[in-house]
C-alpha cells in the first residue's frame, strides 16, 4: 500500500507544510494550494520577506488572514477544500464554515500534509543525514569538552554548554530543547535540567539532542559513563554498577536487533514489538514506558510513528528514530537512539 | 466592567494555564479543574516530575490523555465543562464529544484562561517587572559589548551574542527569539537574522528581546544608532540621516504620549488610536503596520490586545506593551517598546 498522498486543494496552517511547499514560512500565515497554484497569505510584518524568499507563489498581505482566505476561496470554482482537523481550532473551523460559500465543502483529513511528506526523496534523506552528521560531530566535541571540564557541572550548566556545541555557536537552530539527565534524573525521559545535581565521576549521563540543517531535523540519544578517563558517546559503554550495565546492554541489544531485523512491509507496531519483546524478555518490560520511535523530517516528530498502536506500513524512503529505553525510578534511565532511513527494504543508519 | 472571570469546571491544554494552576507544566498534558479540585493527566515521561513539582493536585498517568480525561469526567456528576475553542483542535473536540456521556455539555469559551489571568496580582506584576529589569540589564551589557566589538558582525552573529547576554549564559530562558535588524532589515518587523548584512558605523539597529523570570515574560524594543562612539539602547538617539531622525522622533513621541495619556476605563482601541493618530499626523500613518501592543504574563502575547479592533476595557492590574513602529521598505524600521502596568488608573513603566 503506497501511503504517499497528493491532496489537490487544501489549506495548511503549520510552518513545516508551508516551508515544504514554499521554501519559506512564518508564524502567522495561511497557505492554500489549489491544484498547482500556491497562495501564501500573511500579515504586513512578513509579507516583504515572503516575497523575497519565494518563487511562483502568490503572496497576499492581509491583517485578517482567515477573512482573506475565505474571500479568495469564494472567488474560485472549487467544490471542496481539505484541512487538517488535528491542526485547526474549533474557532477557526467555525469561521471558515460561516464565511465560505455553501458550494465549498470542508473536508477533514488528519495529518494529510505529513502523509504527503512521509516518503522522503533522496535529497531530503541526504539533508536529514547531513543534519545528523553535524549533530554527531557536536556530540564528539561536547564529549571532549566534558572530559576536560565536565566534573562538577550542574545539569543547567551542561545544558548551556551543550547548546553552544550543538548550535556551533549559533550557526544552527536546535530541533528541540536538549535533554540531559544525570543518574536518577535520566529516569525522567524528558527531564528538566536541574541546578542541584552536579556531574561526578562514576555518573551516568543521558544526552538527547538534535539540530536543524536547512530546516531538516536530526535527533540522537546516547547514554554514557563519566569517570576520570572522561566520557564518550559511543555505543560501547562500561558502567561500574552491574545492574546499570545489564540495563544498558538490554537497551543496546534491543536497539541493534530492531535496526537489523526491521523490514519494509512491516507495520509500525510490528517494529515496536521487536524491541519491546527483547526488553520484556530481559525482565524490564514495565520500564520501557514510551513508543519505540517517530518519523522525522521538517518536524521533529512526524509520521510514521513506531508504536504499539501504529498500523502504518513501513516503506522505502521513510525516515524514523529507533529509541528504546529503560527507566528505573531513583536509579537511572538509559535510552539509545539513532535515525534510520529505509532503503532496499532495510534500515540504514543515518 | 470587571473582565476577570472565574470559570468553575474547565479543561485546559496550554502550558501557561497549567503552570498558572499547578506550578508545573509539560508539553503533553490535560488539565481539569472542577471547582477547587485540580487534576493533571500526563504520560509516563512526565508523571514523576509532575508529582515532585506540584501540591494538592491529582496526577494521573495515562498513555491516552483524552480517553483518561473522558473516563474521569464521566465518573463525576458535572453538567458542563468549559473548553477554549481557540485552543482545541477539531479532532480532539470530536473525541470529547463522542466519549463524554451525554449529560456533560461542552461549552466553548474563547481565551477563557487568559481572561482569568488578565488582571494581575501585585506579585505577578512584580515578577514581570523583575523579568524586564533583568532584560534591561542585558541590553546594557550587550550595548557595552557591541560598542567594543560590534563592528563587522553579521545579524546572525549579533543574534548569537544577544542570546548569550539575554540568557546570562543559559541562566534564563528567552521569552521569544530575539529580533535584530540592521537598517532596511529592520523594516521587516519580524526579520530573520541574515548572514550578509554586517553592522557598520552609521547603521541603525533595531533590537527586540525578552526573557522569562520564574516563567513570567519580559519584552522590550529599542532602535539605536551605531558609530565609532559605540551604541546605547537609551531612548534618546541621534541619527545622521535626517529622515530617519524624523521617523525616530515620531515613534518616540507617539510612544511617550500614549503611555502618558492612557487611562483605565479606555478600550484597547482608544489607546491604539492615541499612537496611531500621532503617527498619522506626522505623515507616516501607512507605515505603522501592526497593532500598538499586547498583554504579557506567562504568555509572551496574551490579553489584553491593544489594537484597532480591541474592545477590551483597560483596568488596574493589566500589563501590556506599548510599541508603535514605522517601517519604510528599503530604508529602515523604527520600533520602541516598553511594558506598562496600569495602577491607580495610569500606566507605570515596568
Amino acid at each position: 500500500m503506497i501511503q504517499k498522498i497528493n491532496e489537490k486543494n487544501y489549506l495548511a496552517l503549520d510552518e513545516s507544510a508551508q516551508y515544504f511547499e514554499c521554501g519559506y514560512s512564518c508564524d502567522n500565515a495561511v497557505f492554500i494550494k489549489l491544484g498547482n497554484e500556491k497562495i501564501f497569505i500573511t500579515d504586513a510584518r512578513y509579507s516583504l520577506e515572503a516575497r523575497q524568499n519565494t518563487k511562483n507563489i502568490q503572496i497576499i498581505e492581509a491583517s485578517d488572514l482567515f477573512a482573506q482566505a475565505c474571500d479568495f476561496l469564494n472567488k474560485t470554482t472549487i467544490k471542496e477544500i481539505i484541512y487538517d482537523p488535528d491542526n485547526l481550532s474549533i474557532s477557526r473551523f467555525e469561521r471558515l464554515k460561516s464565511a465560505l460559500k455553501k458550494q465549498i465543502n470542508l473536508v477533514g483529513s488528519p495529518n494529510f500534509h505529513q502523509k504527503i511528506r512521509i516518503v522522503k526523496t533522496k535529497k531530503q534523506i541526504n539533508l536529514i543525514k547531513k543534519s545528523q552528521e553535524l549533530n554527531r560531530k557536536s556530540y564528539k566535541d561536547f564529549a571532549k569538552f566534558l572530559s576536560k571540564t565536565g566534573k562538577g557541572m550542574s545539569e543547567s550548566d551542561l545544558d548551556y554548554q551543550a547548546r553552544i556545541f550543538l548550535s556551533r555557536r549559533g550557526k544552527y537552530d536546535l530541533s528541540f530543547s536538549p535533554i540531559l539527565g544525570i543518574n536518577a534524573n535520566a529516569a525522567k525521559p524528558h527531564a528538566l535540567p536541574s541546578n542541584k545535581d552536579k556531574l561526578a565521576y562514576k555518573d551516568l549521563l543521558l544526552f538527547d539532542a538534535g539540530i536543524k540543517y536547512e530546516r531538516y531535523c536530526s535527533d540522537r540519544t546516547r547514554t554514557a559513563y563519566f569517570d576520570d578517563n572522561g566520557i564518550n558517546f559511543k555505543k560501547k559503554q562500561i558502567f561500574k554498577n552491574r545492574k546499570i550495565q545489564k540495563i544498558y546492554d538490554t537497551v543496546l541489544k534491543a536497539q541493534e536487533k530492531t535496526i537489523k531485523t526491521l523490514r519494509a512491509g512491516m507495520s509500525g507496531k510490528e517494529i515496536d514489538k521487536i524491541a519491546r519483546d527483547a526488553i520484556q524478555e530481559a525482565g524490564f518490560g514495565e520500564f520501557f514506558i514510551h513508543s519505540l520511535g517517530h518519523g522525522i523530517g521538517l518536524d521533529i516528530h512526524e509520521l510514521p510513528f513506531i508504536s504499539k498502536r501504529s498500523e502504518t506500513i513501513i516503506e522505502d524512503g521513510m525516515v524514523f528514530s529507533i529509541e528504546p529505553g529503560i527507566y528505573i525510578p531513583d536509579l537511572c534511565g538509559v535510552r539509545i537512539e539513532d535515525l534510520v532511513a529505509v532503503k532496499n527494504g532495510k534500515a540504514e543508519i543515518l
